[in-house]
């Protein structure tokens, strides 16, 4: 059996990782450009948006088939997205600018971008920025570096023991808050790791992305620029299911983090799906619910009103059926295949499980075996005013 | 060459139809049961729901096979959805007390419903508002007795002239207001008319209720109540062209008035897609940008946040290339096939043009001849605040 325990840090909890951020002015008072660097060369895999306009740092990295790197350049504040051949061009010249300023070598660089949308970017402010990167360790740095409408840093680290005794690292960042309905993965998600992976990386990346961030969704759109990159030195242990699990831990909570930190979002909600037709489908009715604004405003006020549960199963496209569907709010069933539990006091039980922070709501379709546990966040006013006031 | 001229009043305004409301107790102050009763059977037609989950009054219609009816009773605060086959038993025994009480003889009648999902009928209360129903012609209160979140009554009528001289009515009422993201028609909607509809009723409505209702979303929501009715007493003249043309300028009308009166709402913005591969991709591009959350707040803000848009169409499954789009607000080009044209003096005329109530967004996909206009409306506190309430 393998051990996983948490430790400090993220990025620079692994092996010859070095990453930190400057203040390059495009925020107030806080890291908007960031770097993490590797003495090692990575293998690396991604997982981007399904968003047919792919920003131009996807489309970088797809044109120029980056299969191995030591270097990524972030910035938050501007996503370099609809930019066209510009934006890819401004991203070429920025890196080589990079590799002449950074004080080591630097092999295929990478840029990842979140922010506005059709904005090119400024890159004279940028290379003033770049000028200013030093070899530094700071996870916090880098982790506010890529920050938009988040307001906390989502990072996080674990050590894994084999059972043969030998060890390896990940660590992780990510940023996320607003256009969050992950078609592929987060806005941003960087795994760095020294986990010598013999299996297919990607294959591995995109099985766990699909549970986590996949799963997650705080407003149903799906942005230009998700990206999730995994990095490996390759220089520690490996075993394939140690890493499975802890590449699990570490997305989800990330994905956690960015529901929690939802833009205005107070609770985190999963929707556990069950006794669908096909795992497809159980998907479908998950993402429905998550992405409900009545479902959503009813969790902003505290509200069981499971109608409007069963009225997003029904218009979800899905198979489903009155007769045969059960609704719960953790413990408390209101609803069992077509009779109604929702006298006075079930519905001032199933209040009280509304009014924590973190709660399951349970669905059982009870047509097949499909399930998937999807995971959103209430709808605030504060949502309306961050999203109303984004670009003032 | 016909002529339509709008009319004052709404369902009495065509020959032999009364209307009206009682105030049964289920709102604070005002009509919640309503009637339409027509001295002329009627020939029927109808769009109901997509949600699998229908109502149980779609259900009655629907397995009783009604073709002629001369009688409609109507109530908000309860959809009697999800209330399986109680719910449909309910209404059989409310229908056949109806029956005994009114005071002409009721031929097939219909209930129809909307209010809260999940909760069953209180018919002791209905009852007693039921034995309070005279004959009346009053337009207003029958319109006021199917509102829940509405603000104001949704009613019209048109009187049209044909090229030989003959004539024909049509008036309607219409509710809606929240969970608006119709699949089939509006929340509710009661057309009649006394035109001697020779077509095929039932498509004739399909068709012009696909342009109209269906193009309109407020919250991307679709209902388990939706219900369009087309009552037709046959007395009147007829022609095809007059008669789709009066029924289309009903039917959007109402639909404008849903979207304006949307929970919350301040704008009604038009979203014109054309240049989409085929017509299915424009509507569902359309569909995408009236239900974006992240575009619905900026309207809200009066941001012309266009990237946004690009991002939503990106998102939305549709073909799409960022080197074909263009994207105006009104006449206000601020992206022309991978140019952006977004300088403050061009972001100033385009928040101009937001800040009307009403305004379009043109998006010409340069790919085909696919074409659709969705209308939507902005998100504001006030819809958060009227959902996170609701029950309470």
């Amino acid at each position: 059996m393998f051990k996983i325990i948490p430790i400090n840090g993220s990025i620079t909890a692994v092996d010859g990782f070095y990453a930190s951020g400057v203040k390059s002015g495009f925020k107030k008072d806080d890291y908007d450009l960031g770097y993490i660097y590797s003495e090692n060369l990575c293998d690396v895999a991604y997982t981007f948006t399904t968003n047919k306009f792919q920003a131009a740092p996807i489309k970088y990295v797809l044109a120029n088939n980056i299969k191995q790197t030591n270097f990524l350049l972030l910035n938050s504040k501007n996503a370099n997205a609809m930019t066209g051949k510009k934006g890819i061009e401004d991203i070429k010249e920025l890196l080589e600018f990079t590799k002449e300023k950074f004080n080591k070598e630097l092999i295929n660089p990478i840029m990842s971008s979140t922010g506005v949308i059709g904005v090119r970017l400024d890159k004279e402010k940028l290379k003033k920025g770049i000028e200013k990167f030093e070899l530094e360790k700071d996870d916090k740095k880098v982790a506010r570096s890529i920050m938009t409408t988040d307001s906390y840093e989502k990072e996080i680290a674990f050590e894994v023991t084999l059972e043969n005794g030998e060890k390896f690292r990940i660590g992780a960042i990510a940023k996320g808050a607003g256009m969050i309905n992950p078609a592929m993965a987060t806005m941003l998600c960087f795994v760095v790791t020294d986990a010598n992976i013999t299996d297919d990386k990607q294959e591995l990346l995109k099985e766990v992305v699909e549970t986590s961030f996949n799963a997650i969704s705080v407003d149903g759109d799906t942005s230009t620029n998700d990206s999730c990159f995994l990095l490996t030195t390759k220089k520690a242990g490996y075993e394939k299911e140690a890493f499975k699990e802890a590449l699990r831990l570490t997305l989800q909570k990330l994905a956690f983090d960015i529901v929690k930190d939802g833009e205005g979002a107070n609770k985190l909600v999963a929707f556990d799906i069950k006794g669908a037709k096909t795992k497809e489908e159980a998907q479908k009715i998950g993402k429905a619910l998550s992405n409900s604004l009545l479902v959503k405003t009813a969790i902003f006020g505290e509200d069981p009103n499971w109608g409007r549960i069963a009225s997003t199963i029904g218009a979800s496209g899905c198979e489903c059926d009155e007769e045969k569907l059960k609704i719960s709010f953790e413990n408390i069933l209101v609803y069992d295949k077509g009779e109604i539990y929702f006298d006075k006091e079930i519905e001032a039980k199933a209040a009280k499980v509304m009014k924590k922070d973190e709660f399951r709501i349970i669905c059982d379709l009870g047509l097949g075996e499909g399930k998937f546990t999807s995971y959103g966040c209430d709808l605030s006013y504060e949502y309306v005013k961050i999203n109303a006031d984004y670009r003032t």
